[in-house]
């Protein structure tokens, strides 16, 4: 049972399946299961607190899973920004062959990690930031639609409409990210023109998932309709889990533009911290996908990418075929 | 060369394509093309400015075509509602077999039409209108997403999850409207669970379209963020073509709350009557979905409606066939 794709073949993994960088979730714990199970999984740098630190991450993942695993390195506009070279020296002496790069500016770090044989899949929200990415050495594009968690740009261009887009243009394989949860979707990625998937959302609702067990039960529980844009006046847009902080920020927005500072005691610093340990679904902002709407169980991660593998391959091959006559 | 769904065995038509109600193009010229080429066209009756003139519309398009057509009646909120009666009883009393219903509250518009063995398919933007509109009795669900052209409605789920989410819950046959153009497109939306498509935008940007030819080259031209939503402000939103008067409106809108009044001189009466046959595409509001991007010609309907078929073909016979190993 394997559906085999560009991707697949360019990046040595058995599934055209990505768990793409998810702060505060990336850590071995999501990653080993993933790579244990076929898919690329990716930690996310920024959420160890130093490149020390990502380099012990690394070497736990290690004792986790003999298969490849790779490492998001997303690059925000800062005053003070992250030691990045160090981040980056950390990945490269991990030894690790694939990053997954995300926001501004990848240029110099696309530069360091090709000149030691990393493979780079740049994700981005609109075309022609994929085709920047391509003309910079990208080796993959993972390319994310509207219903995306998180942040989807300003665009407001949904994946149906996007990876056909970006398909007609990129010529370097390329992810389809936002909104994929199952099979149907996988396949219906194949057919649009991309290359294999990228999930987020429906990986934090799995048995591995390092995260408190209430917010898995809320994502089941939640519909298609459960989500929030928040900071749209902000032009910082991100798709997060509709609940009462997330529906206060709108509400502020929607008065009247608000700043930064009129939010920030809301979405940040201890009081989200402490709602993740209490498992408070209701209190701080949690990054969920459209997707949600589409989830009903917590699988373990390597039921969930089997099943997903066998229902496009079904898909594909019974429902599909079926109907050509 | 055919795809055979739930669709097209139910509703005896050759390919699983429909063009649905047009306001202001769902004229012969644009229904009996599509019928000719094996799809299912529909006029739209509040296109007729009297049931008088749907009824000759119909006979005209009988004219043009010996295959099946169909009649779009969008059910508007009014304080002085059309003749709704009156046009149902010009559909009866044209021997037409189906009928697209939209809009608010369908049931005496469907319980009418049944009693005359009348199909319906009821166009919906959520899950919980689709499963409210087949209990009324609706044959089939064309779903609309947040990519379409028109009224999106308010809830801003692309297709790409609302198609699974209502084929989990739907039980009649399903369209997948919102975003298609090609067939690519097409055999995403079978993947997904949607037993056809509709298409609006699409079928305007070809050689048989009622339009100015200025707006079919305009939207060649556009690529998919050349959309705007207007009109939410007053929860009524519309994806209309981005010129000067649809920016214009969104510019009152995010400056407080447009009442429709603040608008109407913008948007209704002479002055968009006038453009459109000016074809002076920034004056005045037009409907226009964000699948512009994928279009970049002005095909015949039947070269269009047999490319997508081919299309969708090959795209599931040689792509996601060769995928399987």
């Amino acid at each position: 049972m394997a559906i085999k794709t560009r991707f697949t073949e360019a990046f040595g993994v058995e599934h055209p399946i990505v768990q793409g960088g998810m702060q505060w979730v990336g850590y071995a714990e999501m990653v080993a299961p993933v790579a244990n199970a076929g898919g690329l999984g990716f930690l996310t740098a920024l959420t160890q607190p130093t490149p020390e630190d990502l380099a012990k991450e690394i070497a736990r993942t290690k004792e986790m899973t003999d298969k490849p695993f790779g490492v998001n390195l997303t690059i925000l506009p800062a005053i003070k920004p992250p030691p990045y070279a160090e981040y980056r020296q950390a990945i490269i002496e991990g030894g690790i062959k694939v990053v997954e790069t995300a926001g501004y500016k990848p240029q110099e770090h696309i530069d360091h990690f090709k000149q030691h044989d990393i493979k780079i899949i740049h994700k981005c929200t609109a075309v022609r930031h994929a085709l920047s990415a391509e003309r910079m050495g990208a080796d993959a594009i993972s390319i994310d639609g509207f219903e995306c968690a998180g942040h989807p740009g300003e665009d407001d261009i949904p994946g149906l409409i996007l990876i056909p887009a970006a398909a007609n243009k990129v010529s370097v394989p390329m992810l389809a990210s936002g909104g994929f949860g199952d099979g149907r979707g996988l396949a219906a990625a194949l057919a649009l023109g991309a290359d294999g998937i990228n999930m987020g959302t429906r990986f934090c609702v799995t048995q591995e998932a390092p995260i408190h067990e209430n917010f898995k039960r809320q994502m089941v529980e939640n519909d298609e309709r459960d989500t929030k844009l928040i900071f749209r006046t902000l032009h910082n847009t991100a798709r997060v889990m509709k609940n009462a902080v997330s529906s206060e920020v709108v509400e502020i927005e929607r008065k009247g533009g608000a700043k930064f500072e009129d939010v920030q005691h809301l979405v940040a610093g201890v009081r989200g911290r402490k709602a993740m340990e209490l498992g408070d679904t209701d209190d701080g902002i949690w990054s969920a996908g459209q997707v949600q709407g589409l989830i009903d169980d917590i699988p373990t991660v390597k039921d969930l990418i089997d099943r997903i593998v066998a229902e496009a391959e079904d898909v594909i091959k019974a429902r599909m075929n079926g109907m050509l006559s």
